[in-house]
C-alpha cells in the first residue's frame, strides 16, 4: 500500500471517462486531497509519442502483441515518472485508463487473452493495482454515437469494428465480476447528472 | 525448425554489423539462397516509428523497462510481418540485431538482467531463436571511433556513457560463452578483409 490512493477510470469509447475525471478530481479535492491526473496511453513526453503511434489511424493494423507491448511501454514510463512518485508522496492519482483497458482491448478485443495481459502486468507492475476502479459501462453503439457527437476525427480504436468493441465491453464486464472489491460498475448510459450521482455514491462508499 | 534459416548480426556500436550484412547476404546468394534482410528495432513502418523514438537523442532518458518493451514491440511487428513469413516460405532471413541485443543493452547495459529479457522473449517468440548469430566484438572505444569516422549525428545509444557500453559488451560476451552452438564470436577489431574472412569461415562451418 502506498500513502496515496490510485484510482482509475475505465470503459469503452465515449463511455464518459474524461468527463468523469473532472468530477472525481473535484470530489477528491473537496475532501482535502492533492490529485495528480494522468492518462494512458500517455502521461509523459515519450509515452505520448507512443500514444500517437497507437491512436493515429495512419498507423493502420498492428499485431495484437505489438499493440499490447506498446501499451505497457507507455505504462512503464507513466508508472515510473508520474504514478509511483505521486502515490509515494501521498497524493492521489487519477488515471484515465490503465491495465484493465489492456485486458479489455488487447486481451478481449484482440483475443490475446487475459492471461497474456496478466503476464505483462506481472512484469511491469507486480506490486501495484488500482485501489479503486470506476468502470463506466455503455452499450457500444451509445458510446460511438457520443464520440460522433463530440466531433473531431475518430482515432484508431474509435474506428474499430463492432465485434471488436463488443468483445472489449464483455471483457471489461467479466473483469468487474471477478474483482468486485476493486471495480465499481457504473451504468454510464444514464443522463450526465445521474452518472455523476452514481460516481459520487461510489466514491463516498469506497474512499471515505 | 522453419524451412529458411534465421541469421542475426550482433555487436556494439560501430562493430561492423551493417558492413557484415552485405557480406553475409552476398555469400548466401552465391550459395543459391533467397535472402530477406531486416533490422531491429525496425523493419516495418510501425516498427521504424518505434525505432525513431528509441534512437532519437531528443527522446532523452527512458525507463529501462520502457526501452525493453519498445524493443520487443518493434520485434513483434518485425517477426509477424517479415521474419516468420520469409522463414516459412523457405527464404533465409538476415537480421541486423535481434533479442541478443536486448539481452546486452537492456539486460546488461541497463541492468534489467538477462532473466527479464528472457521472460519477454518467452512471450514474444517462445518458439524461435536464430539458427546462427555472428557476434562482432570490438573494444568499446574502437567501435565509437568508427562511428565518429563514419560521420553523421550520433544516436541515443551511440551517445551512451562508457560504463553502459562496457556492460553491454560484457553481456554479449557472456551470452556467446553460454550458447557456443548458436553464437560465433568474431574478432571485429581486425582489418575489414580479415573480418570478412572470419565471417566467411563461420558461414562455411555452420551453414554448409
Ligand atoms: N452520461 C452522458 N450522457 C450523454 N453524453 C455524455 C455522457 N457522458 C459523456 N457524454 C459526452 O460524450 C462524449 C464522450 O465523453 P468522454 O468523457 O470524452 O468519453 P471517454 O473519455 O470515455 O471517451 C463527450 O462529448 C461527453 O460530453
Ligand atoms: N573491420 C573494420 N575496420 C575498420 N573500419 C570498419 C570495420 N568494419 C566496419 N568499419 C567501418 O566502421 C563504421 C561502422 O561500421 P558499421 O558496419 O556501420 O557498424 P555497425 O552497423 O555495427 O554500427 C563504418 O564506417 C564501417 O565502414
Ligand atoms: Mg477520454
Ligand atoms: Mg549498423
Amino acid at each position: 500500500m502506498t500513502p496515496g490512493r490510485f484510482i482509475t477510470l475505465e470503459g469503452g469509447e465515449g463511455a464518459g471517462k474524461t468527463t468523469a475525471a473532472e468530477q472525481v478530481s473535484a470530489w477528491l479535492e473537496q475532501h482535502g486531497r492533492q490529485v495528480v491526473r494522468t492518462r494512458e496511453p500517455g502521461g509523459t513526453a515519450a509515452a505520448e509519442e507512443v500514444r500517437r503511434i497507437l491512436l493515429d489511424p495512419a498507423t493502420g493494423e498492428l499485431e495484437p502483441m505489438t499493440e499490447l507491448l506498446l501499451m505497457f511501454a507507455a505504462r512503464a514510463e507513466n508508472l515510473a515518472q508520474i504514478i509511483r512518485p505521486a502515490l509515494n508522496a501521498g497524493q492521489d492519482v487519477l488515471c484515465d485508463r490503465f491495465t484493465d483497458a489492456s485486458r479489455a482491448y488487447q486481451g478481449g478485443g484482440r483475443r490475446l487473452g487475459i492471461q497474456m495481459v496478466d503476464r505483462l502486468a506481472a512484469i511491469v507492475h507486480p506490486d501495484l493495482e488500482p485501489d479503486l476502479t470506476l468502470l463506466l459501462d455503455v452499450p457500444v453503439t451509445v458510446g460511438l454515437e457520443r464520440v460522433r457527437q463530440r466531433g473531431g476525427p475518430a482515432d484508431r480504436f474509435e474506428r474499430s469494428r463492432a465485434d471488436f468493441l463488443e468483445r472489449m465491453r464483455a471483457a471489461y464486464l467479466a473483469r468487474a465480476r471477478m474483482e468486485p472489491e476493486r471495480i465499481v460498475l457504473i451504468d454510464a448510459s444514464q443522463s450526465l447528472p445521474a452518472v455523476r450521482a452514481s460516481i459520487f455514491r461510489a466514491l463516498e462508499a469506497r474512499l471515505q
